[in-house]
């Protein structure tokens, strides 16, 4: 970082990206979806070729936990609370239905990127257009085009890939700021004895959400960096080549938060979500999954995975299942 | 309904079910996702071997949208709401990320049984006891026991099979308050061509819930009854039998609201959920899938579904996939 | 209604108010709190001077409460909720304070015009300027000009006077869509033995809440259009010249729902908010109030109301308080 | 703290004010304001006659700050956001009322004790009974008895008078933990030339919430612990003998949070809101009006206080009004 503090000059993300390739109007004028268009049927069954054991893993975080919820700073952590339960009917606040049956009911405030979520593809942005091209105004009140809403209409399903980052550099969790790049990736690949597939759904795994639930928040929010991947030409290039229809992290913005380089703030937002259509994924457990791998030697897998369908929403909540 | 208004006496759901078989203990006395425990890498196996096609269904209904949401009378719809767009940057009140980034956030208020969703095991008692026996008192303020954390911590994968009651019956919908037996729901997958084998997820289409997106909402609450399985001793042990682990439904509550026999509400809610530990899922949007296997006669496939990880929840939103 | 149905042209806010007075700039620049200028402590003392009796009203509705909530169409009723209370204690989820003391807690979600409420006098607008010109793009997520908070820092105090129009027209409640005008009130107020003086606040009762209480909330909504006063040129400069500081009513909108002469909806709200700076303060529980000043022939009182100090709202709750 | 800490033995609050007085029944069994009640005719009168120049102060805090606002440790700040705005129009989102009307619209998410409050008689109590005797059963799922319904239907009118702990002990603020005792307010009160009269609305600044605003919200919270009131025998009986009818401080809880004689938490509470029926309001901004009434000499005012009447409620928000 101090490098950036240093820095007098961040450079604006239309110059950065001009040159970097775009998938805008690859799958029509009125698609919304991106990079999960790679997801035919065959890619499907490719998928659901990678399932050896019959054994299913959640990743979703906890959500309204009593040991708090990782959340991006400034958002507001989710709050449960009953609206009916035994209490009610033990105190005459509520009488049982006819037969004698009694319930608990409950509601939710939540951010809706407020825990593992699917990102819409209009979700961030620069130079007034969001992902193919759309203007950033049809952003207001609620998103009418590419809200996350069409991703979750579809489900994202496909052969997954799981890179564990940490236990390729010896770590329980990677360093605040601490970056990869796809070279990266592809050399732990490598040591996995595994290969990242064209049209792969690509999860990587730094520790930083397990870190979130065994440190302080204090220390855990203070100077808030997380760890991740950080912006190249090439990495963008990668990506595209391959095309990656889905990348999914165990941090809370999938990628290094300001990139030591050039000082900008999650280029790859831009690069990747609004340029390519990558769909991202955030904020999702990875810790019992790459054990089960190390284990086994299985990083391969079916991924399965649909967000609410919020209408209008910039992102959702999720649940994703993997079965090995 | 005349029947039933004319009833001087409603047996205790006690007495009712006195004599019909219970999951207690089946699985331990720490069991908390009850009929799941049928679904085992086997049929896991099972479910996976069922797809041909490679073609996935998203089953959630969507939220927060426009034309109101399909919930339970007395629930409060779903609001979402931005709290950072567009317009924010345009008119000065937000700054763009260095580099010139900008964002869409936004939040929900929620019931988390407001939508598509799996019902914690112990969302609904009677005798002062949930599902496996946890006391009803675990209830209180947050649900300690035979919440849907479990169910979301473990996932749902297996094979489904879609009845499609409506469609057997020669109508678009089912009639408010009209009832089916597992005898019917045998007739109709006969009539199908299909089979509802052992550890099935059970999966049945009523019309409900579309009907919901096509009616005026004045209409479709008045004198709310749904359409729906209806008790009998002999349907409790065919659940038993088959070993059902979910019944999924399009309809609000997955049974005939009230029981026409016996003036119950809600019976199956107590019989096969708490007694013998079959999770529910309401709410369930099944009109593309099932036009869908009309046309293909495909009436099988992987069923996986994950609800949120909400600590202490009654239930939990879900968005299924189906994968045929 | 019908005339307005069968007109072809509805003329903007800007032609047909253009002639009218405007009080901007009138407070200086800065000003967020209009016609409450004119309640210097001079009128401060004027009201505290009508107290007689020492007899305080309230003024505000109940709010969540299990009648229902007269909110405007397309808004959410309030929601509370507990989140601690006697059960938590009882069920061990919670542990009493040292020395034994337990307590309860709770949550509200509700529009901030959700009940008996002040408007900012930036809520309505018309040619993208607000109340002393402020830019209309300062509303954008939050106000950050002539919000609630400025009137809410300031309070306003002063002599109220009451009018019963639904009393002096021999009603219960005005009807659908009923008009009254200044020359109304002023003939009221003779009826009443009372004048509205300079500065007032002024009260106006057309029964219209107190008959949400007692009807369907089908009937109520149905086609939904409020009695209230009407707009014309001369009421505008009734109010000017009067130089009302705030207007007071038990409807939702202050005046009726879509002026039957011009077709325009809410022209007061512009006319009189807007352009006057006249403070509205709407959803207004008037029934025992006017049942006791008609009881006793005092229809002055000190008026004190002061709505929550809400950072950025468009409104605001209150509960005023009149002491006869 | 330490000699807190060093205590084997925190006695119940049943034994420790058992022989102090209460009004329970005083003012009928089905009393829910307690002594409000002294807040007759007469004293609305005295309070009225207390007025001299006319001018208003609101001591409610601001809610939804950008700069946070203060609360109870565990509670969850207040969040507004805007559901309508000039950006929804500009964007095509919404369309102007009929004539060119638009307007902005906003909703709230708080804790109903989140901001300047009044507490319910049955918000805090012990030994399974709320003041007057009701049942704490009563407080499950909503509050059916001495809620804050009734003091808000009620209001609070009369006589207050402000006595600045703060300035009469040389300080900004009192530290962290500082008592003080009833005979400290009657010093005080001297020192500022001004008696603490029968049925006083009793107003108490230690410049603790004015605190809040200027320092780091980790410092602030840290080891929690206000300075206030402190429990005594001779304290209660001085609150029961002056009949103070409600007790008003610039402090979250009205009192210090642990006694640091007997270790118990919030006794003041117990002593004089549930025995006595004292109301308690709390988390006032009292610095501006400390600062006038130093400066001109008049301590004591009308005080018009009425919460929002929040059906059930634990407590609600509140904009008080002085007038001197």
């Amino acid at each position: 970082m101090s490098k950036n503090k240093l820095q007098c000059y961040v450079p604006d993300l239309g110059r950065l990206l001009d040159q970097l390739p775009k998938n805008w109007g690859r799958w029509g004028e009125e698609d919304e979806v991106g990079s999960l268009n790679f997801l035919t049927a065959e890619e499907v069954l490719r998928g659901v070729a990678s399932v050896r054991q019959g054994r299913p893993f959640t990743l979703g975080v906890r959500i309204a936990a009593p040991e708090g919820d990782p959340i991006w700073p400034g958002r507001a952590t989710a709050q449960r609370v009953n609206v009916m339960d035994r209490a009610h009917f033990m105190c005459g606040k509520a009488e049982p239905l006819s037969g004698g049956g009694e319930w608990a009911d409950d509601m939710v405030v939540m951010y809706l990127q407020g825990s593992s979520q699917y990102d819409a593809l209009g979700h961030v942005w620069y130079d007034d257009r969001l992902y193919n091209g759309y203007p950033a105004t049809t952003t207001v009140g609620a998103m009418t085009k590419a809200s996350v809403l069409p991703i979750a209409e579809r489900g994202v399903v496909g052969r997954g890939v799981l890179i564990d980052m940490a236990r390729f550099r010896g770590k329980e969790c990677l360093d605040r700021g601490e970056t990869f790049t796809h070279e990266d990736l592809e050399a732990a690949a490598r040591h996995q004895g595994v290969s990242i597939a064209k049209h792969d759904i690509l999860l990587v795994r730094t520790g930083w959400i397990g870190k979130f639930y065994c440190t302080p928040k204090e220390e855990f929010y203070k100077d808030f960096l997380e760890p991740g991947l950080t912006y190249s030409p090439d990495l963008v290039r990668w990506f595209h080549e391959r095309e990656i229809p889905n990348l999914v992290t165990d941090t809370i913005a999938n990628e290094v938060t300001v990139d030591p380089e050039t000082g900008v703030t999650l280029p790859l937002h831009c690069a990747l979500m609004r340029n390519l259509g990558v769909t991202f994924t955030e904020i999702i457990a990875l810790d019992a999954l790459a054990e089960d791998c190390a284990a086994d030697g299985q990083w391969t897998f079916l991924y399965v995975a649909a967000p609410l369908k919020v209408v209008g929403g910039s992102g959702a909540p999720v649940n994703p299942v993997v079965i090995k």
